[in-house]
């Protein structure tokens, strides 16, 4: 038997040859990625951009993750954010770092992921650049930038008292898959792998993003419900009301697995991270895209309110998780 | 005496802010940090995008390396990717994963640095964006954005026969540095701190690049002399004969180390690493800027020579030094 090609076998330049190799291009850009850097296409004079990174055993575990489910995931989080500010996305850079006896096949099922995520969700964006180093540890750090279109960016400080409150995208599922994996539970992984697929290959509402053309502010809900919320009410210096009602068809499509798990699927939908979903403020009476629901109110004051109880600040911070 | 702050003791969000607050604003930022991405400005419909990583132990050593000249190198190395297109820097993102135990004053250090090479190199940028993660390692990914101005990129792909061949900056500096430090010895690595310091903290010539209006070609020479210049020869399929003599003047400054440290200087300066100088080809007779030396000339054919010698590919790949 041949041994598989590793990182340390063939060296950085030929992986990451290797790995490109399987990227496809688009028409938005004008020089792709194999020179110093990359140039891209924007529709006027600004572009949107954002960073994120996704590191093994914090935010990801490989014997949960396959290379293309993280491909897949890392794409998706961030153009998310893209798509937050009401921008489509339009091309991404992508640094990854691997141990040196990381398989070839392994980086070009990540690359696999990354482009499947891209043709599913931006088809038009393309990866224009990527970096590829060795670590102890698996880090994936992405940038992904849009296109605003000549639009206004939409940002969390313009909620104003007399909004409505909206999510698009779903609340919760991504926490229940975590939980599902964490229970090491294979019978309840597999009868409810809907929701650890959430968890493994995010499906963010991108299009709901562009369209919410009408939001007076929005933001990823990428901390949970409950601290993302407080974001908009701190940066917009309102109150935010959320209606328990509005989140019981949340919760329903959790239940089975909470009882089974023994947890309350509420928690879930207010503190769980990661479903990667869009929370935004419209003006009363006008336009709201049909893929928000709305779930609350913008009132005059300070905090975040689930009826009448105060609702705390508590989601997901990595760095103190682990 | 009360503890040091830690990455961990303040968790990743507050951790982020206290590191953000001291980096600068720029007029060319239509919307900074804080918001799900930033939004940033261009003179016109497209922007130059970059990224880089660099990993404690493969890429620096933080017995070597303070958290200033880190964050300083690197702001320097990716905006000098940006420079070698011909296009002007104007703004970074960064996504820095350290130790838990990290302390707050390092990533304040840290941002010191970032901020210091942005403020002496393109003091017209900013750092539009961020992320703090946990890692076992430092690893430092930078995406670098920059505006063409209208002109065209610089690519690798555009050496004619009969250009001649140029260099702007230094040459060996870097590697002699690094070889300074790994010597261990004191004396000389105190005797010469100016090449330790172009290995700890790179001056890129970024003007030079946006300058370089009538080059052919152009690229960062990140991974060595040799290795670069085959990288132009390749893309542009031609041959580069680069002559011995006019290497002179890079060998003399560094021939007092490599003879106490008993190597070649021609090593240094041909093969090695990180000096982040920028080789370029012009057409005859155009006007190169005077920051440019000419080291040779661009033939038809194929390979890269050293007068009539055939100069081997060889040079830093920090996947495979390792």
């Amino acid at each position: 038997m041949t041994k598989p090609e590793t990182l340390a076998s063939l060296g950085e330049n030929e992986a990451l040859k290797r790995t490109v190799s399987r990227l496809k291009k688009s028409e938005n850009t004008i020089v792709g990625s194999g020179d110093d850097a990359a140039v891209v296409r924007t529709s006027n004079d600004q572009f949107v951009v954002t960073t994120d990174t996704m590191i093994e055993g914090n935010d990801f575990k490989t014997d949960w993750s396959s290379a293309f489910d993280l491909g897949w995931k890392a794409v998706a989080t961030n153009i998310s954010d893209v798509a937050a500010m009401g921008a489509k996305p339009t091309a991404l850079v992508v640094a990854l770092a691997v141990p040196k006896e990381t398989e070839i096949t392994w980086l070009e099922q990540f690359a696999d992921g990354l482009q499947a995520a891209v043709t599913h969700f931006v088809p038009h964006a393309e990866i224009v650049g990527g970096d590829l180093a060795q670590a102890e540890q698996i880090v994936i750090a992405v940038t992904a930038h849009g296109d605003l279109e000549g639009r206004k960016p939409i940002l969390r400080t313009g909620a104003k008292p007399g909004d409505i409150l909206a999510v698009a995208g779903t609340l919760g599922q991504a926490a229940c898959g975590l939980s599902l994996l964490q229970s090491g539970n294979v019978d309840a992984i597999s009868a409810y792998d809907d929701w650890v697929n959430v968890q493994k290959r995010p499906m963010p509402p991108i299009q709901s993003g562009i369209e919410a053309v009408n939001a007076t502010s929005m933001l990823d809900i990428s901390d949970g419900l409950a601290k993302d919320a407080h974001r908009i009410a701190k940066a917009s210096e309102v109150k935010l009301v959320i209606s328990k009602q509005s989140l019981d068809g949340y919760c329903a499509r959790l239940d089975d697995v909470a009882d089974r798990l023994e947890v309350n699927s509420l928690d879930w939908v207010l503190f769980g991270g990661e479903d990667h979903s869009l929370l935004a403020t419209f003006p009363e009476g006008a336009a709201i895209p049909r893929s928000f629901k709305p779930i609350g109110k913008v009132e005059a004051g300070q905090g975040v309110y689930l009826d009448s109880a105060a609702l705390p600040e508590r989601g997901w911070d990595s760095a103190k998780a682990h």
